[in-house]
């Protein structure tokens, strides 16, 4: 592995860490926080520029990069960004306790939207919104945010960008890197100003719209009340967010194809139909079922939407207590939440290309079995399935699993029940936020022992970067010189 | 399809079964049961054999049969047994609804051992028989019984033995079909019988003695006393039964092997060093963790051995309220309900060897992204896995889990909470019986919905066709004439 450039770009993104905090100190300024608050933005961002400077001082002289320390790098810098992020929840005094801080920046930046705060109202504005900005630059990725903004790392920056967009096909938009980034961060900021916007139309005050935008934008789920957006009690802001969401949920790449009047390319995208199919599957469902439970349809409908799109997009913002709904309405939306947002979107999950290719794939199996002479390759977008792309979505899978129950075995030495450690790890490995029972949506991941938030803490970061990167960094020959 | 083929198959499994239950009237003259029991076992007797003899009366032209018809036969005759194989409970008045007894016989045949009887000990001797050998032809499989004692149905019956014989791998013992589905039954039947001369020694009734090897030897775990094996309160007897258990979990081709003086070869095995493998971690960390529980080690080695041999075996006999254990525990047993015993034994679940080439297949994976240009084979049984193996393999865990969540989806609509549809699912599918919560070893299936049941049904039956069989069922081109 090539050291010296993993160190180097390592330290320009710690610089830029410094920066990110930038914000939140302006925040801290304009509603005249005290000194002991505004240090604890200070403080970190001047370790951050030393940290970063010293590590990075020397560039490399070989530059050339492959997958694998694509792989490190990407993975390496979520750890040391939430490492670092957390410092000013510490000196702040909000979250005393490291793991706890620690586990609370790992949650923004992999938008899980899982807290430990039990009482987010008394927080002082300028914690609030680095907390909820931690969002807005996970969402896109880190280091997508470092290659659209930084001169060119190194031609072979395509390796970072495959490791951190999620999704089981990566589409290069544009022949160069530096700008396929710079273009999926243009919309993508571009669509939380209008979201800020709307919301601000809705009658929402500013520094509220800016931190919910941020929250649907990276599909997070850190908010400023303790009733989430319940507490607007607004039709309009929860249409605008429901449908915000939504829109976060979908590849990025089918909006550069409508910038570029190619409407008709992007509608005939097949995950787009089955996120749409499963979107409106499960609100018909879901409303079924809960029917008895309302008296009014409008109300319903907008309960049933809106909880949806928050799942399956992986945001976690809460209108109502589903927990009230029945069974089976909870076992949609738990398949939802392992279903998760489109390939190269901001949500998490097993995306829903992924869930497709399971499911197209389970039925041609069946066919399979029916006429074993027959060739019928599983299609998708229009094609069949290269065997490449068949073997790492159906290993994917296997990969997932085997994680999944190392994880929950992990975190049941300390639960007081399965359905805490299970909806634990799914909550944080598909980077969702609440969880059920000890963690559900009225509680916090506090209880949780040490052992359990660190475990809880890899499964953020694992999720959020598809496994893979994150299990590499456990094997010795990852660290082997070339 | 060749119907006419297949119709012959059934009417001579039909007439099987007629045989099967003279043994419980047997049993039941034995011990001078009036003339109103007697009956539920004639009436059945006679049916089996006029349905039996009026659909196989023409023998086809046209013997040869292919995959399609093996899955259709071992699916179909799976169905028909269970239906018939009902009628004792009803008549005798045992199990008065036609879901419940149709659910019992089920969960008989496919050796679940899951019951919707509160009260096994008022029942009548015969009945309590035949429920238990039930178990024993399931146990082996029912189709490799006919092959086994019926003249050959064709040159091409091996395909119906690939499709009830579990695993993902398999191995023809002896070059004629018949002669190797005999083989299976005799060192099967040698076994039960060992097995039931051991449980007398240890003081265990006849008729106890025989139940209870039965329950043993299919893995399937109905008892004829409310506290299971605990009632009888012998270190001497749960040892016999735990290492029964353990036997019959093994691939029977591994006993031709060590018959015929090639020990080695069966030693080298593969799955065998993982199946003893997950045992020993298994015991190992479940003692650790329940070590707090208990005064006597030999007596937490004892209830810890047997529950793990009757997990992973999928027996569910018990001997202790596993209950009680810490949820560390219960994740580990979990686990094992999943893995399930070896390829080729009379267990459920996934089987150990699909087990071991996911976890192989992770860190395969993992090596792949560290260095993507080396070829690196998953190797299984000493030589890389063909693709088609790796490629059923794979696709068979998607297969299985988009089963499950379906079963899941469709219990939860009449589940009171997510741990008894979870787990009724994950206990039939994977034929191990008991459940929890409402399901649980100290509760019955009884109280879950017609629907449920009928999807429970589905589900024992296709863990123990391995799903593919079943669901060609339910389509239409399956039907097709050809």
């Amino acid at each position: 592995m090539n050291h010296a450039m993993v160190r180097f770009i390592l330290g320009r993104l710690l610089m830029l860490e410094a920066l990110m905090m930038l914000p939140s100190l302006v925040v801290g300024l304009v509603y005249r926080e005290p000194w002991s608050l505004l240090q604890s933005f200070l403080f970190p961002m001047l370790l951050l520029l030393l940290a970063g400077v010293s590590i990075s001082l020397r560039t490399p002289s070989n530059r050339s990069i492959f997958a694998l320390e694509g792989f490190v790098v990407v993975s390496l810098s979520w750890f040391m960004l939430s490492l670092f992020g957390c410092i000013p929840f510490l000196l702040s005094g909000t979250i005393p306790r490291f793991v706890d801080a620690f586990f609370e920046a790992s949650s923004g930046f992999t938008t899980t939207g899982a807290s430990v705060i039990a009482n987010v109202e008394i927080l002082p504005r300028s914690i609030l919104f680095w907390r909820s900005s931690t969002h807005l630059v996970g969402g896109m990725g880190v280091l997508v945010f470092a290659l659209a903004i930084m001169p060119r790392i190194g031609s072979d920056a395509v390796h970072i960008l495959k490791a951190e967009v999620p999704g089981p096909i990566f589409g290069k938009i544009m022949p160069r890197v530096h700008n396929t980034a710079r273009f999926l961060y243009l919309i993508y900021l571009a669509f939380t100003a209008v979201l800020v916007l709307l919301l601000l139309l809705g009658g929402m005050p500013l520094f509220d719209s800016l931190v919910h935008a941020f929250g649907a934008a990276g599909t997070g789920g850190f908010s400023i009340k303790n009733a989430s957006i319940a507490y607007y009690d607004s039709a309009y802001i929860e249409t605008v967010l429901a449908v915000g969401m939504l829109l976060f949920g979908i590849n990025f790449n089918l909006y550069f194809l409508l910038l570029f009047r190619q409407a008709k390319v992007a509608l005939k995208n097949e995950e787009l139909r089955w996120y749409f199919g499963f979107i409106a599957a499960s609100i018909l469902l879901i409303s079924l079922i809960v029917m008895p439970q309302y008296d009014s349809f409008p109300r319903l409908l907008k309960d049933v939407s809106f909880t949806v799109s928050s799942i399956i997009t992986t945001t976690g913002f809460a209108v109502t207590d589903f927990n009230e709904w029945p069974l089976a309405a909870h076992f949609i939306l738990l398949l939802l939440m392992f279903c998760g947002a489109m390939s190269g979107s901001t949500g998490g999950g097993l995306k829903v290309s992924r869930a497709a290719i399971y499911i197209k794939t389970t039925l041609q199996e069946v066919r399979r079995a029916i006429s074993p002479n027959r060739r019928i390759p599983v299609r998708f977008e229009q094609k069949p399935l290269s065997a490449n792309l068949q073997r790492s979505v159906s290993y994917y899978f296997m990969i997932y699993m085997v994680f999944f129950c190392l994880c929950v075995l992990i975190v049941s030495f300390g639960s007081p029940n399965f359905t805490t450690s299970f909806s634990s790890v799914a909550a944080t490995l598909n980077n969702i936020g609440p969880g059920l029972d000890m963690v559900g949506p009225a509680a916090t991941y506090a209880a949780h022992t040490d052992v359990s938030k660190i475990t809880l803490i890899v499964a953020m970061i694992a999720g959020r970067l598809e496994i893979i990167p994150v299990l590499i960094l456990f094997s010795p020959r990852t660290w082997r010189k070339t």
